[in-house]
C-alpha cells in the first residue's frame, strides 16, 4: 500500500508537471493568435513578447490567489545532517531506502512557504533552465541570423558599443545604486546587508539590452539598415558581454579579513576571469563551426538535407555543452558559433538545409523568446520571494537611465571622430530610447536568487523589463517618426550605382588626405582579416574564394590541392553572388573607416573595379578583391534607400 | 565556505550533465557521418539505428571498464522516517535548510552501486525522459507521415493486425514465459518472484514491433506500397495498443487474499481500464486535431508562417500534456493527432508551413530515434542492474518466434476470405520476418525495472531488439529479393488507366454476388464513416469538400454558410487534386473489402464517373463522389506497379 502511495503521489506530480507545461503552452497559444489579429490589423504599439508578458500576468494572478493552497498535504520532514549537505540523500523509510536530489538552499524565514502551494512550485521554473535550454536557441538564432553586411560595415563601433559601452553602463549603474543603497541604509529601508560588488552585479545584469520590439518594428519598416545594425549587434554582443562581466564581478573574493574592499589581486583576477572566459567561449563557439564547415565541405551530406540539418543542429548544440564542459559560457560560445556557422558554413549547405535551419531555428527562438517573456509576467505574481522597495526601484530607473546615456552620447561622439558616416543625434536619440531590457537581464538576475539583494534586485530587474518593453515598445513607432528616421529602406536589392554617388566620391584635398591616414591607421586590422579570411579560411572551410593554390606558397601545393574544392575553380565568382544576400559581402569590411581611397584616388577607380568583376579570373590577389568590393561598396552606401516622410499611423 | 562547496558540487554536476549529453551528441554526430557513408556506397545491411546501437554499445564499455569509480566521494547519508516517503524532504544541514527531491526506490542489494560512479550515474536518463520527451515526437511523425491513401485502402487489416493481433501476441507470449518462468523454478534458475501477470506484461511490452530498418529499406527500394501500409500501419498502432495492453495488465490487481490468482472483477476492471483509455486517448487527439484544424482554417494565420508553425507545434504538443494531465496516455494521444493533423489541418496550411512543419518533426524524429538507440547499445553496460537469465533469454526468443507467427498466418488466413487483394504468403513471410523491436519494446520495458522480474524482462528486452534490429535489418534486402517481393513501385504517380483494369473488372457471377454481399455487410461502417467525413467533417474543417449548404438540412442555413469557407465554391476540384498526394484519396476506403460492384454492375460505371469528374457540378452528393472515387480507385489499383525482377545488390 505504501508502494502505492508514493506511486500515486508521483503520478500525481506529473500529472501537475503536464497541466503547469500545459498553461505556458495554452499562452502561448493565445499569443501567437493575438498576434496574429494584431499583425492583421496593423497594430503595432504591442509587440507579441509583451503581449505575452500581459497574459503570463493574467495567469500569475489567477494561480496565485486563484487556487487553493495545498500546503496540509505535504509537510516536508525534517532530519539533521551535521556536515555539509549531500548532493544524494539515503532515506530509510519502514524498511526501504529512496534515493533524493539537492534541489537547493532554502532561507530559514521561507520555510513555512515551502509547499505552500503545488501549482506555484510546479510553474516555478529551475533558473538553469533559462541558461541551458531557453537562451542558447535565442542567442544561435542572433548570431545565425545577423545581417552580416550591415554588422560588418559597423563593426568597429558596434565592438565599440558592446565592449565599452557595457562596462561604462555597469560602472555607472554599479557606483549610483552603491549611492541608492547608501540612502536607504540612512533612511532605514535595507534591511540586510547589500555590497558595492552587489551593486556592480546588478549594474552587469541589467547593462544586457534586448531591443527585440524595437528590432521588430524596425523589420516590418525596413527601418535605416545602419541603425538597425548598431541596435542589432551592439544588443547581441553586449549579451555576450554582461554574461561575463557578471560571472567575472562574482568571480570578484578578496581574501583576508576584510573581504568587501578594494583587493587589486582580486581586481585583477575578475579581469582575468573576464578575458579567460570570453576568449573561451569564443574560440569553442568558433572551433565548432569551423569542424561543421569542414564536414560540410568535404563529405557529400548535402545530398542528404535530413542528415545534414541534423548533423548542423547537433554540432551547434555541442558547442553550447561543450563550453559548458569546460568551464566557460554556454550562451556566448553560442553566439559565436552561430556567426561562424552563418559565415563559412552555411556557404557548403545544400539549398534545402539552408531553409530547414534558417526555419528550424527561427521556430526554436520565437518559442524560446515567448516562452521566457511569459515566464516573466507569470513570475511577477508567482515567485515567491519578492522584495519591492520602492527607493531601490526609482533608484534603478534612473540609474539606467543615467547609465544608457553615459554609454551611448560619449561613445557616439568618439566614434564619430573616426566614421565617415557619423552617427547622427537622432541615431543616438533612437539607440538611448531602445535600451529595452529583456530575456537576459531577466535569465541573469533569476539565477541567483539566494540573498536578500539579489532577491531584490531579481524584483526591480522584473519591473524594468515590464516597464521598458511596453512603453518603449510601444512608443517605437512614433518615436521613429518623430525622430525622423526614414523608413522603407530595402537592405538587399539595393538600386543600381547612379550619378547620385558621383557627389559623395568628390572629396576635397585635406578630407582625402586625412581619410587616406585614417585608412593606414585603423584599417590595417582589418585588412589584415579580410585578407587572411578571403585567402585562406574562405577556400579552407567553404566552396568559393580563390583557390588555395593561388593564395598558399608553391611548397604547400599538395595540401592547397587537397583543400580547395574543385567548385572553386569552376564557379567562383557565382558563388560569390549567391552568398551576398545572407552572407557577409567581405567588401563591407573597411568602409566604416572612410575608405573611399581607393575609389577617390582616380576617377578610373571604380570602373576597373567593374571590368575585373566581368572578365573571367583564373587568379585573384586578396588586395584586388577588397578593391574590388570597396567600390562596389562604396556605390552601394550612397545610393541605397531613400528618405522617406514616415507615416504616421496607429500610434495607441 | 560550506557554501562554496555546495555550489561547486552542484558546478561540477552541471559539468558532469553537460559531458554526457555531449557524449550522446557526439555518438549521434558519429552515426550520421557512418550513415552518411554507408548510404553514399549503398551499404544496406546496417540501418542508422543499427550503427547507432553499435557505437552506444562502444561508448557503453568504456564508460563502463574505463572510467575511474568514484563511490568513496559522495557517501550517502542515511536518516530514517517512520512514515511512507515524502515527494519533498526538508533537511537541517547545521543551521541552513535545503530541499532534496524524491528520485526513486533503491533496491536494499543495490545501495552500495548507487554513487558508484558518477558518469555511469549521469549517462542513466530517468525512464520518463523517453515517454515524455523523445516519444512524442518519433510517434507524431509516424502519425503525421501516415501515407494514408494506402493506409485507409488495407484499414480493415491493419486494425485487425493491431489490435487482435497484438493481444494473441501478447497472450501467447506471456502462456510461453509462464511456462519458461515454471521451468525456471523448476531447476532452480529463478531467485525471486515472477507472476503471471509479469508474464503478460512482458508480452505486451514485446509486442510493440518497429520495423524500422525494414521500412527504411522499404522506402528506399521504393518496395511494394501495400505491404508497406500494412506494415508500417500495424507497427504505429500496436505500439499504441501495447501501451495500453501494458497499462491496463499493471491495472489488474486483484483485491483479496489470493492477489496473484484469476479474479473475474479485476480482468473485467482492466478491461475498461484498456478501453477508457484507449477512447480517452483518441479523443483527446482527435479534439486538439480537430481544434487546430477550426483555428487554422478560420483565421488568417497562413500569411504568417512562423506564426502557423508555432501554433501547430504547440497545440500538437499540447495534445501529449494534455492526455497526460486527464491520466490517458500521451504517446497514444499524440499518435491520433498527428492522423488528424494530417487528414484536416495540413489541408489548410500554406504551403511553406506544409514543408516547415514536415521538417520539424522529421528532424525530431530523426534525432529522438537515433538518440534511444544509442542510449540502448549504452544501456547494456551503464544500465546497473541487468539479470542476464539465458533460460529466460532463450525462451523469450523461441516465445517472441511462435507469438510472431500466432500472430501473423492466422489473422491473414482469415482476412484473406473478405479480402479481394490476397495478403500472399510472400507478403505474411515479409511480415512474419519483419517483427522487429524497437524503442517503443525499450521504453515500455526501462519504465519500471524496481523489481526482480522486471530486471530480467528489461535485460532481455535489450537482447532482443538488438538482435531483431541487427540480423533482420540487415537481412532485410536479401529477404526482399528471395521472397521475390516487388520493389521499384512508384507509389504517388499511378500510371494512368490502361486495359489491362479491364481484366479485374469482369467478376464471374457467384464471385460478384458474394461481393456484393460483403459490401452491404462489412462496408456499411465504412461508407457511413466516408460519408459523413466528406460531407460534413472536410467541409468544417478544412477549404475542400462539397459546400456545407448543399449537405446539411436547409434549417441549418446561417450555420452552414457561416462554416463554409469560401474557397469551396470556387476551387472544389482543384483542392481534390491538390490533396491527393499526401493526403487520403478518400474513394481507397473501402476497396480493402471488395467493392468493385459500383463499377462492375454495369460497363458504363467507370465512364459515368470520369464524365462526372469532368463537368462542373455545382452539387455533390455523398454517394456520387464516393462512386466517382471508388471508380478512380479501382483503376489504380489493378494497373499500379510493375512486378520487377528484384535486382541483387550488395547483399553482406
Amino acid at each position: 500500500m505504501e508502494e502505492l502511495a508514493t506511486e500515486q503521489e508521483a503520478e500525481e506530480s506529473h500529472r501537475q508537471d503536464s497541466v503547469s507545461l500545459l498553461t505556458f503552452i495554452l499562452l502561448l497559444t493565445l499569443t501567437i493568435l493575438t498576434i496574429w489579429l494584431f499583425k492583421h490589423r496593423r497594430v503595432r504599439f504591442l509587440h507579441e513578447t509583451g503581449l505575452a508578458m500581459i497574459y503570463g500576468l493574467i495567469v500569475g494572478v489567477i494561480l496565485r490567489y486563484g487556487t487553493p493552497s495545498t500546503s496540509g498535504r505535504d509537510k516536508p520532514f525534517s532530519c539533521s545532517l551535521e556536515d555539509r549537505p549531500f548532493t544524494t540523500l539515503l532515506v530509510n523509510v519502514s524498511g526501504k531506502f529512496f534515493e533524493y536530489t539537492l534541489k537547493g538552499e532554502i532561507s530559514p524565514g521561507k520555510i513555512h512557504n515551502v509547499e505552500q502551494n503545488d501549482m506555484l512550485r510546479k510553474v516555478t521554473f529551475d533558473p538553469e533552465v533559462f541558461f541551458n535550454i531557453l537562451l542558447p536557441p535565442i542567442i544561435f538564432h542572433a548570431g545565425y541570423s545577423l545581417k552580416k553586411r550591415h554588422f560588418f560595415r559597423n563593426l568597429g563601433s558596434i565592438l565599440a558599443y558592446a565592449f565599452l559601452g557595457t562596462a561604462v553602463s555597469c560602472f555607472i549603474i554599479g557606483n549610483l545604486m552603491y549611492g541608492v543603497v547608501k540612502l536607504m541604509k540612512l533612511v532605514g529601508q535595507l534591511s540586510d546587508k547589500f555590497y558595492y560588488t552587489d551593486c556592480l552585479f546588478f549594474g552587469a545584469i541589467i547593462s544586457a539590452t534586448d531591443p527585440v520590439t524595437v528590432l521588430a518594428i524596425f523589420n516590418e519598416l525596413h527601418a535605416d539598415v545602419d541603425l538597425y545594425a548598431l541596435l542589432f549587434g551592439e544588443s547581441v554582443l553586449n549579451d555576450a558581454v554582461a554574461i561575463v562581466l557578471s560571472s567575472s564581478i562574482v568571480a570578484y573574493q578578496p581574501t583576508g579579513e576584510n573581504t568587501h574592499a578594494f583587493d587589486a589581486a582580486a581586481f585583477f583576477k575578475s579581469v582575468g576571469v573576464f578575458l579567460g572566459i570570453f576568449s573561451g567561449s569564443f574560440m569553442m563557439g568558433a572551433v565548432t563551426g569551423v569542424v561543421t564547415a569542414l564536414i560540410s565541405k568535404f563529405t557529400k551530406l548535402h545530398c542528404f538535407p535530413l542528415l545534414e540539418t541534423a548533423l548542423f543542429f547537433l554540432m551547434s548544440w555541442s558547442t553550447f555543452l561543450l563550453a559548458e564542459a569546460c568551464g566557460f559560457t554556454g550562451v556566448v560560445a553560442v553566439l559565436f558559433c552561430g556567426i561562424t556557422q552563418a559565415h563559412y558554413t552555411y556557404n557548403n549547405l545544400s539549398v534545402e538545409s539552408r531553409s530547414r535551419t534558417k526555419q528550424l531555428f527561427e521556430v526554436l527562438h520565437f518559442l524560446a523568446e515567448n516562452f521566457i517573456f511569459s515566464y516573466m509576467g507569470l513570475a511577477l505574481f508567482t515567485f515567491q520571494k519578492h522584495i519591492f522597495s520602492p527607493v531601490f526601484i526609482i533608484g534603478a530607473f534612473i540609474a539606467i537611465f543615467f547609465g544608457r546615456a553615459a554609454h551611448i552620447y560619449p561613445l557616439s561622439f568618439l566614434l564619430n571622430l573616426g566614421r565617415r558616416h557619423k552617427i547622427s543625434w537622432n541615431f543616438q536619440h533612437m539607440m538611448m530610447f531602445s535600451g529595452l531590457r529583456g530575456a537576459m537581464a531577466f535569465a541573469l538576475a533569476i539565477r541567483d536568487t539566494a540573498t536578500y539583494s539579489h532577491q531584490m534586485m531579481f524584483s526591480t530587474t522584473l519591473l524594468i523589463v515590464f516597464f521598458t518593453v511596453w512603453i518603449v515598445g510601444g512608443g517605437t513607432t512614433p518615436m521613429l517618426s518623430w525622430l525622423n528616421i526614414r523608413v522603407g529602406v530595402d537592405p538587399d536589392q539595393d538600386p543600381p550605382p547612379t550619378n547620385d554617388s558621383f557627389q559623395v566620391l568628390q572629396g576635397d584635398g585635406p578630407d582625402l588626405e586625412r581619410r587616406n591616414r585614417t585608412k593606414q591607421e585603423s584599417a590595417w586590422l582589418f585588412r589584415l582579416w579580410y585578407s587572411f579570411d578571403h585567402n585562406y579560411l574562405k577556400p579552407i572551410l567553404t566552396h568559393s574564394g580563390p583557390p588555395l593554390t593561388t593564395t598558399l606558397p608553391s611548397w604547400c601545393g599538395l595540401i592547397a590541392r587537397c583543400l580547395t574544392s574543385p567548385q572553386v575553380y569552376d564557379n567562383q565568382e557565382q558563388l560569390r553572388e549567391e552568398d551576398s544576400d545572407f552572407i557577409l559581402n567581405d567588401g563591407d569590411l573597411t568602409v566604416t573607416y572612410g575608405d573611399t581611397t581607393i575609389t577617390a584616388n582616380g576617377s578610373s577607380g571604380p570602373h576597373t573595379a567593374t571590368t575585373s568583376l566581368d572578365g573571367r579570373r583564373t587568379k585573384s590577389s586578396s588586395e584586388e578583391a577588397l578593391e574590388r568590393d570597396l567600390g562596389a561598396a562604396d556605390h552601394e552606401i550612397t545610393s541605397r534607400g531613400t528618405r522617406l516622410v514616415f507615416p504616421l499611423e496607429d500610434n495607441a
